[in-house]
């Protein structure tokens, strides 16, 4: 899929008529520099389209959910906005009324500072739960950055940077394609390394066909000039192949967030709002914008907090869509495999343990589970039909010893599959999520 | 409730014509006396009744169940028992036809030195998962520990240690009381530290009602006159509030199992197979029951892999049974509450974020959370229906710093309620299940 994008330079300013700053503005009032946020690390983002942009997002599907997503489903759908404002370092959520009137106030004042309608304002936040938001400092933040807007690709990565909590490293990319005959731009950045199992749907509501399960935000810009309606049904099958396929702990987050703006300055063939499923347009654009998600997800799993290896899960041959995404999920979330991985022990017995007591049909008889590198069909097989293959523990070992590499389980009591990009579980997870609580900077969301 | 019932000395033994034993037959092959299963430490233990007594058992629910399990859930519906043979060291899970070959000569051997018939010998294993038993060894162990039978405390003691794997201390109790009269005793040791998350049911298939999820092995002696029906009845209920409210790692093992023999030796009035719920004996022998359970069970989670601090979360005013234990459990087992646990972190935040993606229904305007010491109603409240209360960080920090202290989470949807005793996540948990692939004797199950 890479070869058929070409990767760019200029991240969420990439696309046409799109600037972004970040800037520093001590939302978690440290001052003196301690813990996780040290320094002046920034931590409120601003993203501003030219013009107004057709808007699609998904969000989390978790019942606490905070005041800024709460605001954004009402505007995303809408379908309209030009401007996201984002601070990190706190996650405005349980708040109450409080977080209700602090979420709609940054997006007044980001409005009053671009000269923009208050309803074409988006707002995220990220960071521990259950702190009334320091809006004099997020005030401050917000006139800062409104003055540094810039295109360049600095400003972008000064964005990302300002949205990263316990990320170790920002995450953005930037692709082109063509849309007849004219070049394209999708730009996007994200965050998330804990509190990371996403479950997305557009509107919030638990979808029936999939439980799903970050605090991760994701923002993607693109001068593609595409309606509202089709943009939202590209978004959604692009993070259900993406963002919502991945697990770092297991812990849905209060404030998934997923927002693309598409602001047409490409002046590309329009793709309208009816019929566009079966448009080629539509479906390059499609696939581009599930690429560009894909790649932003699985930085978030290989950013995780202590992560150290990174696993892919699939799961084939299940007896329903729905079983393959419990069987998948229970062993990406099961706290004695993502030991084993982190110890390089190819534990079959705890897979195929963790795959008996999921909501999933399995069946002993049936089972093989094998390993192989990244994309790859050489796959070693540990287990076929529930039992032990005569390859060697040294073979499997060495299988299961690369910081990347493939789990393969196939139920055979039916055609659907799933996958799920998995990290494994490590001291420094358990290290850095218990935090010191005589020193509450260093305690984590 | 402990005071209802006297705490003797005796364990197993303790109940009138039991006997017991435990020896070291190198399950694991080790030689050498590497890694946890040290040099001559014991795995194997016998179990046995002068007289055929009534027997009641309760099995893991996970659809992949070990050979040792499936024979005794078939042996136990026949209501009646002897002799239990168990080894430690593997798990005898996974090994296909060969494993149910080797369960089965496990009852014969012992059978054959015990002089019984083959039906009424129970069998349990514990280890490692796909490893074909080492019989020979097996064979020998069986005969040393007949030869070595005893009605002695110390044999009882030997059978303890017997049963363990990853567990740091042999886990027993012993209380007496009267039924009509006539005093009568209850034994019981068990073993567990990881894979911990029982959800047992007396035949193995998954119950409609509640979704249950340890190794865990329990074995229970009494001298009471009871049909198997009743002790049934008293077990399946006793394991409710016991095993079945427990969980170390969330993970639900291959082998779980719980079972009681009552051989009637100390000439109680029979509580019979009909009518027996009204039945004032029947209520005292279930209380009875019911507390050596839970005590066993509350030593399991004390002293599971890594475990520092455990804690009792009760869910109070859920709208179903359900609800209460998908609640319990989502923030039982999420990994940044235990974490947070661990470092005595009051995070209120990631409790309400674990049950706000949680199956049960939650509404963040009507959810308290508190602590408590074990056992008290002065809860320190740190969130009234959804907004933090007054309570200082300090103050709550100091609720949470004991080693054990419940955590009051009311949801004021309805009136359905559930406990669940839950362990933190350490980077010991980590450190001793990722193993070390160098030296096999280091791997867990």
């Amino acid at each position: 899929m890479k070869t058929l994008f070409k990767s760019i330079a200029g991240s969420i300013n990439a696309p046409e008529g799109f600037k972004s700053s970040g800037v520093f503005c001590d939302v978690k009032k440290l001052g003196t520099g301690k813990g996780s946020n040290k320094g002046d690390k920034r931590d409120l983002a601003l993203i501003v389209s030219e013009v107004p942009a057709a808007v699609a997002g998904m969000f989390t599907t978790n019942q606490i959910c905070a005041a800024p997503v709460k605001v954004c489903i009402r505007r995303v759908a809408a379908g309209k906005a030009q401007a996201i404002v984002v601070n990190s370092g706190n996650a405005n959520a349980c708040t109450g009324k409080q977080g209700m009137k602090d979420a709609l106030a940054m997006c007044r004042v980001t409005a009053t500072h671009l000269g923009l309608p208050e309803e074409l304002i988006l707002v995220g936040s990220t960071g521990r739960i259950g702190s009334p938001l320091p809006m004099p400092n997020i005030r401050t933040g917000i006139t800062k950055a409104a003055g540094l807007l810039d295109g360049h690709s600095d400003s972008a990565d000064n964005a990302a940077e300002a949205i990263m909590t316990s990320d170790s490293r920002p995450k953005q990319i930037a692709v082109e394609f063509k849309l007849g005959g004219k070049t394209v731009r999708l730009g996007g950045m994200c965050k998330g390394a804990g509190m990371i199992q996403p479950g997305m749907s557009p509107t919030g509501a638990r979808p029936a066909t999939l439980p799903l399960h970050a605090t991760m935000l994701g923002f993607i810009t693109t001068d593609a000039a595409i309606a509202p309606k089709a943009l939202q049904a590209a978004l959604t099958e692009a993070v259900a192949q993406s963002f919502n396929c991945i697990t770092v702990d297991g812990d849905m987050s209060t404030n998934d967030t997923v927002v693309v703006l598409a602001n047409g300055l490409a002046n590309s063939r329009p793709i309208g709002a009816t019929g566009f499923r079966n448009n080629a347009d539509f479906k390059k654009f499609q696939s581009a914008l599930t690429h560009v998600c894909l790649e932003l997800a699985k930085m978030i799993v290989r950013d995780g907090e202590g992560v150290h290896r990174v696993v892919k899960v699939i799961v084939e041959g299940a007896a329903s869509i729905k079983d393959a995404d419990h069987a998948a999920r229970a062993v990406a979330n099961s706290a004695l495999v993502k030991t084993s991985w982190h110890g390089g022990d190819p534990n079959w017995g705890r897979i195929i343990d963790a795959l008996g007591y999921s909501a999933a049909r399995v069946v002993e008889e049936n089972v093989d589970i094998g390993y192989s590198a990244p994309g790859s069909r050489k796959i070693v097989w540990s287990l076929k039909k529930g039992q032990p293959t005569s390859v060697t523990y040294e073979r499997l070992c060495e299988a299961t010893h690369p910081n990347e590499f493939d789990l393969h389980i196939r139920l055979n009591l039916g055609k659907a599959s799933r996958y799920i990009y998995a990290a494994d579980l490590t001291e420094a997870y358990v290290d850095y999520n218990k935090g010191d609580v005589t020193d509450p900077a260093t305690l984590g969301g």
